[in-house]
């Protein structure tokens, strides 16, 4: 169902682009800084600019926690003027979430309901009880973490079991045991396009979350011919400061969005 | 530093109880609900209780997130009265965290600075660079995700790679790589008490918080023959609602220090 909802906007906005909307409040411009709820504010001033260029919106919680209950308010905020304004586009919510099944639920209330998110990012490690209470929210969807784009994400993800590596182990499970509501997606760090071509070959056209473009490294061109699906989608490309904290935002997502449609 | 404070507490309360601070808002008696700021009354309540039978408390992060702002509101004003009523019980807030570096230094100030606590719980899948800014903190305490005590926690936990279990290997590299600061723990749930032993083998005296007695079934004679440290300390034994919403919380709570103790 969310899928479903980010492949009819991808069609609409001609789109695979989604946008961080990750307002760490040192970095705002000074006029955000003096407004009461100043993150709120700056992401309702990129929304209006980038809107158009867009399929998804994705806010790492992280960046809102850190100013306590100020901050998840604002994201509260953030979540909602989406839903009232572009309620075709998705959002995601970065909180990297996973416990035991009974506090997962908490979280998939607080993520899904409390906040009103379409998805919620998801580490695999403590299995798939763990996490299905996410993944019995059939109108949500829910994204693993598989091969992630920092530096290190080998030490545990490169090893090896069975001549397979976790990674590799984890995009199997997923795709074959947990999407049995077809509501599962991936993150593949877009700092590692071998990987990324290999997941797509296990997982069809599941559509994978792609961080690591800009500030990280990633290249568009390597993501786009390893890891576009057969339906020429199946990618949500995501890039936060290189688009929120340039001089245009809007001119900065269209470019992305174009550079991103060149390779597709 | 965290560890010699929870030692220091451990003597003096003659305790390795934590008590997990988990006021799911549907469970609290109705006085409670009824209340300005019901969970954090309803932890002070507890804690008053409480406190003297208990070397650390645990808040689950997720019990106040599904409450959105009110929620964090009260789980600060929780931490600040434990800060302020107990400074030298040990808190640690059960957040499971784990993102790209960057992101996990805006959670260890969200949870270490705005928040106040002395500890968090970590996940392993990203690697030692991706939780390096709360390794960074050596006036803190990491406590990160070993063999968790879910039934389904061998999905991925188990798999083996150069003949060592997964979460061997987590305890390995913890113990060896990540703890350069002594400031490392691990997560090993009571429900599995012959990886616990193994891991007491590989990683010395470390520290070690235990979920899962009580509700989860874990027991605390296996617990304690498995964990023990040299010291006759190493262990964070903890239980949540099996002591907040029993009918006595202050009895329950000794009877299990005591029970802890008889096999100390």
């Amino acid at each position: 169902m969310i899928i479903e909802k980010y492949n009819s906007r991808a069609e609409k906005a001609k789109s695979l682009l989604c946008v961080g909307l990750d307002p760490d409040f040192d970095k705002l411009p000074q006029e955000f800084k003096n407004k009461d709820n100043p993150q709120f504010e700056f992401n309702k001033w990129i929304i209006d600019q980038t809107a158009e260029f867009v399929a998804a919106y994705k806010p790492n919680i992280a960046s809102y926690e850190v100013r306590g209950e100020a901050g998840i308010k604002e994201l509260k905020m953030t979540s909602d003027y989406l839903k009232q304004n572009h309620p075709d586009i998705v959002s995601i919510c970065d909180a990297k979430r996973a416990d035991i099944g009974y506090t997962s639920g908490l979280y998939a209330q607080a993520i899904f309901d409390s906040l009103g998110f379409d998805c919620v990012t998801l580490h695999p490690y403590l299995g798939q009880d763990s996490v299905q209470p996410f993944l019995d929210r059939t109108d949500k969807g829910c994204i693993i973490l598989c091969r992630t784009s920092n530096p290190g994400a080998g030490e545990f993800q490169d090893l090896e079991s069975g001549g397979e590596k976790l990674w590799k182990i984890v995009a199997e499970r997923v795709s074959k045991e947990w999407n049995r509501n077809n509501n599962c997606m991936l993150v593949v760090g877009a700092t590692y396009p071998t990987e990324l071509a290999s997941i797509r070959k296990i997982v069809g056209d599941m559509t994978l979350l792609i961080p690591g473009i800009g500030t990280q490294g990633g290249s568009v061109e390597e993501v786009m011919k390893a890891g576009i699906n057969s339906q020429k989608k199946g990618l949500i490309i995501s890039s936060s400061k290189a688009i929120i904290f340039s001089v245009e935002p809007a001119t900065e997502a269209k470019k992305l969005r174009d550079e991103i449609n060149k390779y597709r």
